[in-house]
């Protein structure tokens, strides 16, 4: 599927302007989540069609996450919350295959639990080792 | 706190050197998650204590999250995955308060549904347009 197809496609990009916006600047769209984990949950998105992270060009990261960290810092106050989750699923767990940020303000005793379960123990040094390797390997 | 003082205090910079370490640049280092959610689950960190993606300063969100999209492509890579999930805890769930980003690998079916659970919808359109304009006041 071409850029422009896959744009057309795109679930965000068509709802980008019938959506409930609360911060829009040149590359990117921040918008509520209509069936939030909690009231304020909001998305960002770059503008320009990318579906994962590793999509967003090296010149949008600085800027974009920029707007992710203010917009945390908004989310929180605005919802006297007590912290915020920020949140990026690529391709899997993604119900919208272009590139957005979740971010959640957080209260604690919230019930919002479930990413840190279950949490497993490497089964020894080697494995751990292992695993290590390959991802070094991978960045190099 | 003052800043040396909470550098000392902080788990992630006195187990910085005793790591599996995976990725290191000037500014940030990455390693293995000891209790990970799947194996490879990687944890990247300023090396300099910021508690917060709030705290990161401006000259440091293109590279840090930059390097963040270069380690979710190999930690994907790296364990053959299908997928990544890239997340920050702030303050609330967050184990250690210096800033981490959790660098997940992700496969379909891997039992990892918690975050998208519960989902909520507003109450209805005004508690909509007032969380909006909550966050858009916060963010002017």
């Amino acid at each position: 599927m071409g850029w422009s197809k896959a744009k057309m496609a795109c679930k965000f990009c068509e709802i980008a302007s019938e959506s409930v916006v609360v911060f829009e600047d040149s590359i990117s769209l921040a918008f509520l989540d209509h069936r939030p984990l909690f009231p304020g949950h909001t998305l960002l998105i770059p503008k320009d069609h990318y579906a994962t992270l590793a999509d967003l060009p090296p010149n949008l990261i600085g800027p974009f996450f920029g707007n992710a960290q203010r917009l945390a810092g908004a989310v929180e106050r605005a919802m006297q919350a007590e912290g915020t989750f920020v949140a990026i699923n690529n391709r899997v767990s993604q119900s919208v295959p272009h590139l957005h940020v979740h971010i959640v303000p957080r209260r604690k005793g919230d019930g919002l639990r479930g990413f840190f379960w279950p949490r497993q123990k490497y089964r020894n040094e080697e494995e751990m080792r292992r695993v290590q390797s390959a991802i070094v390997n991978q960045l190099s």
